[in-house]
C-alpha cells in the first residue's frame, strides 16, 4: 500500500542580474537537484541595459521550513550572478494597505475580488482622507478603517501616519485606489516598488488634474486608464497595465467619467494581480510584465 | 404594363447652424414635399457651443439637373437658419491627392481599397518628396506621380506646387499618407478641412518625432495611431479616428513600428471613408463622426 | 425682473412602423408645434423587412399632466402610420426584478451601479433559487429578497411565483443576472421584450452548459459574453450587446471563468442601460441598438 | 588590436515531450556547454495531457556546418526525453505555397508584408482555381502562378497537382489565403501542421458557407476571423489566432464583408508569422502560441 503523496508546495522565484551565459542552466540545475518541478518559466533580456530578468514557478513536496531552506540554498548561486531576487510561497497572501479618496469604485471592486477569493491578498487597512460616513454603503468586512484627513500643512504628518500603518501592519503593498493625493517625494521613495496607483487617463496623455475633462476638450476617440508603480516623478511611474474604451463626440465629460470607472477598476485589478503573482518587475522607468 | 421605375439617386445633406427649435421639422418637411425618402439621419447638439449638426441621406427619382435644383431649393431654408451645408450626390467620387514620403504602407493600402471598389475616391495624383524609384515595386495604376523634393529653402515653393496640383486637378481632399513633412501654417490654412493626416501615435501622447521610440522609452502597454484634420497647430488638429494595439516589454522599437503599420493604415482608411461619406464634420478643434 | 424659466422635462419617444415617406416630417412637425426641442434623434430603415425604427429625445417645459397630454396627442399620428411606440419621461426609473443563482458578480455589479446613481433603475426585488445565506456578504440595501427554490417538478409553480412578483411589483424589466435556470416557453413568452439574460459565451459559439469549459476544450483565443432578450428559443434571443477578451493556451478553465466575470458584468450592465434608456429595440430575432 | 567578433547565428529550438523533472535543466546545461546564449525561452505544461512544450531562442558564434552539428548533438538528449523537436536557423526563410480563390485581399497583404521584409518567407508559388486574369491588377513579383481549376470530378487530380507543386518546390508551408475550396481528408492529412487557413468567422460560430450572411441574420454585435491549422475535420482545426471588430444593426452583409477583410488579413498575417517564428505549436486539437 502506498503512503499518500505529501502535499505539494508551489513557489515563485523572480530574479534579475547582469546578463551572461549560464544563468538558466545554473538555476534549472539547482532546482532540479532539489527535486523541484518547474511549471512556469519566463525570461527577458533587456538588450539595452544588458540586464536579465526571470520568473520561475516550481513545485516541491511541502515540508517544515522548506521556504527558509530554499532561500538559504539559493544565496550562493544568487551572489555568484549578482542577482536581485525574491522567493515566495504561493500560499502566502501579501498584506495590502488600501488608500482611497471620495470615489469608491476601485476600492469596492478590489474588496469584491478579494471576498470571492479571486485576488489572493490580505487587506490590513483602508485609509482615506474622507471620513467613514462617505463610505456608509460600503461593507469593509471588518478591515480597519483609518480616517486621515490631509491639508498642505499636515501632509508630512499624515504621510508619517500612513507609513506607520504600513510598517506596523507588515504591509507589503500599498494600493492607491483612486486616492487623489499626490505623495511627497520622500513617501514615494519609501514605498518604491511597493505602491501601485491608478491614473484615470491613458498616460502619457492627459497628465495632471481632471483628465476626462481634458480628453473631452481634446476630442479623442478612445479614453483609457493606467496602473503604475508610484515614484517620486508624478505621472511618470513605471506602467504596469493600461486599457482603453471607445467614446464618441456625443459623450459628455460625465459619460467619460462613467466609462472610465469600468476601465480604471479592471486595469487596477489586473495590475495588483500581476504584482502579487510577481509577474510585474520594475526595470528602471518601465515594468516587465510576464503575462500568463 | 408598368413602366420601369426611374433609377433612384441618393444624396447626402450635411449642415450645421445655431441650435433652435424647428430645424428638423423644417428640413424633413422640405424633403418630404420634394418626394424624398430619408434613409439615414443623425444629429448632434453641441450643448457647449449651442451649435446643431446634422447628416441626412435621402433618395429621389433621378432626373436631369436634380442636384442643381435641390441645391437651389435648399438655399432659402439654409439662410433662414444660418446654415453651413453641403449636398452631395453619392455617385460623385471625390478627387483626392495622395502625399507620401518613404514609407508606403498607408499609400498601398488606400490604393488597394480604391482598386477593389471599397473606397469610392478618384485619385488624381501622388506626390512624394522621394523619387519614383523609391516606389519601384508599387503599381500606381496610371495615377500621375509628382516628385517634389523639399528642403527648408524650397519649402514655400514646393508647397506652392502642391497647391497648384491640388487646385488644377479639382481635388477636394489631400491625404497625408505618412507624408513626413510638416505643412506650413499658410498651407495648412489653405487645406483646412480638406486635408487628413495620419499620426503614428495615440495623440496627445508622443507628439513630435519618432513616436514609437518615445513609446518604447516610456514603457506604455498599448500603442496607437491618430487620423486628424490638418490645421496650422501641429499635432493638434481635430481627431477623426484612433485605434490601439497591445504591446509588451519584449517588443523592440522595430516591433512597435511593425505593429504600428497595421494600426496606421486601418485608422487612416477609416478616416478617409468617414470624410468622403461626409460622416466627419469639423467642430472647432474636434470632429463629429456620425458612424453608421 | 424675469421670472425663472420653468423646469424642463425630457422625454424619449421610440417607434416602429412600415416604412414610407413622410414619417420624420410628420413627427418633427408634430413635436415642433408643441414647442419641443429635439436633442437626440436616430433612425433605422430595415430594408429587409421594410420596417422603420426611430428614437427621439426632446425637451419641453414641464407642467402637470404633460406626459398624459403628449401621449394623447400622439395617438392620431401614430395610428395613421400604424406605429408601435413608447413615450417615457426620463425622470421615470424603471422598476426592475433581479434574478440570480449562486454567482453574484453580475448582481453585485448592477447593485453598485444603481447605488452610485449610474444606472437609473428601481430594484423591486431579488429572486434566487438559492437561500439568502449564499449572499451573506452582499448588502441588498433593503431590496426584498425572495428565495424561490426550483426543481423539475416545481418549475411551473416557481415561475408562477416569479410572474406574480413581477406583476405585483409593477416591474417593467426582469434581469437574469447569472440566473442559471432556463425559463419555460410560457414564461419566456410572458416576459418577451422585458427580460434580459447574460450568457457566458460569445454566442452563437458555445451554447448550452459550461461554455468556458467548451471554450477551453476548443482552444479559442478570445472568450466573450452575450446579453440578449429572452425568448422561448433558448440561446437564440435577440442579442443586445457582446464583448470579448483575449486568452491564451496557458489559461485554465478557472482563468476563463475569472476573465469571463469581468466581461459578463460589463456586457450585462451596458445592455440594461441600453434598455432603460430605450436605445435597444427588438426587431424580430435581432436588436437595434441606438448607441450614443 | 582586437579581431572582429565572428558574426552571430540565432537558432530556434522547439520541443515537446512527456513532462518530468529535469527537462529544462538538461537542455539549458546542454546549450550552456556549447557556449550558447539563451535570449528567449518559453514553456508550457499541459497538465491535462501531461505533455511539456518549450521554445528557446539562442545565439552562437556562426561557423560552417553549425546547424548540422547542433542537431547531431541534440539527438541524445532528445531521445532520452522522447522529444519531438525542431531546430531552425533564423536566417532560414521558409518556402511557402500560397493558395487563393477570387478574393485577393489576404494574398495581396501577405505579398506586401513579404516585399517590405516584414514577413520572412520565400513564396515559391501562387495557386488559384481562377485564372491569372482575375488577378490582373496584382503584381506577383515573378512568383510562379499556377491556374488549377477544380470541379467535383477533378478534385483528386487537382489536389495531386498541388501536392506535387508543394513537394517539388520544397515548400514547408501552404497558406490558404481565402482559398475557398475544402481540402479532401487525404490532402489535409498530408499537409497536417503545414497548412494554415483563414476562416471568415469567429469560430466556432458560423461554420460553413457565407459566415458574414449568417452573422448578419443572427444579429451579432461583433464579427471575427479565425486562422487555424487545416485538419481533415473541416472548421475544427487547431486555432492559431482570432480577432474581432464591432458592428451594428445598421451594417449590411456587404459592410460585414468589408470590415471582415481587415480582420482576416491581419489575423492570417499574425498566424503565418507565429508559425514561421515557430511560436505556434500544435497540441492535439489546440495550438500553443508563445507570443512575444
Amino acid at each position: 500500500m502506498n503512503a499518500p503523496a505529501p502535499p505539494s508546495a508551489t513557489f515563485i522565484l523572480t530574479l534579475s542580474c547582469p546578463n551572461r551565459p549560464g544563468i538558466v542552466a545554473a538555476i534549472s540545475q539547482h532546482l532540479y537537484e532539489r527535486g523541484a518541478n518547474i511549471t512556469e518559466a519566463q525570461q527577458f533580456d533587456d538588450t539595452g541595459s544588458r540586464q536579465f530578468f526571470m520568473r520561475i514557478v516550481f513545485e516541491l513536496a511541502r515540508k517544515e521550513g522548506l521556504l527558509h531552506t530554499l532561500r538559504t540554498q539559493f544565496t550562493d548561486i544568487a551572489s555568484s550572478f549578482s542577482m536581485s531576487w525574491t522567493l515566495t510561497d504561493t500560499r502566502h497572501r501579501p498584506r495590502v494597505l488600501l488608500l482611497v479618496s471620495r470615489f469608491d469604485h476601485c476600492l469596492v471592486d478590489l474588496l469584491y475580488r478579494w471576498r470571492i477569493g479571486e485576488l489572493r491578498i490580505e487587506p490590513v487597512g483602508i485609509v482615506s482622507n474622507h471620513p467613514r460616513e462617505i463610505f456608509a454603503d460600503v461593507d469593509f468586512y471588518g478591515i480597519p478603517f483609518h480616517y486621515l484627513p490631509v491639508t498642505k500643512d499636515t501632509k508630512a504628518e499624515q504621510e508619517e501616519r500612513i507609513w506607520s500603518l504600513f510598517t506596523h501592519s507588515d504591509a507589503e503593498l500599498a494600493v492607491l485606489a483612486r486616492y487623489m493625493q499626490v505623495l511627497s517625494n520622500a513617501m514615494a521613495a519609501r514605498l518604491s516598488g511597493r505602491c501601485i496607483n491608478i491614473h484615470h487617463s491613458f498616460l502619457p496623455g492627459f497628465k495632471g488634474a481632471r483628465p476626462y475633462h481634458q480628453a473631452f476638450s481634446r476630442g479623442v476617440k478612445l479614453i483609457g486608464a493606467t496602473a503604475h508603480y508610484v515614484t517620486s516623478d508624478l505621472d511618470e511611474g513605471p506602467i504596469i497595465e493600461q486599457d482603453v474604451e471607445r467614446i464618441s463626440h456625443a459623450d459628455s465629460p460625465d459619460d467619460l467619467i462613467r466609462k472610465g470607472r469600468d476601465i480604471e477598476r479592471r486595469v487596477l485589478a489586473r495590475a495588483v494581480r500581476f504584482h502579487i503573482e510577481r509577474r510585474a518587475i520594475m526595470n528602471a522607468n518601465k515594468t516587465i510584465v510576464f503575462t500568463p
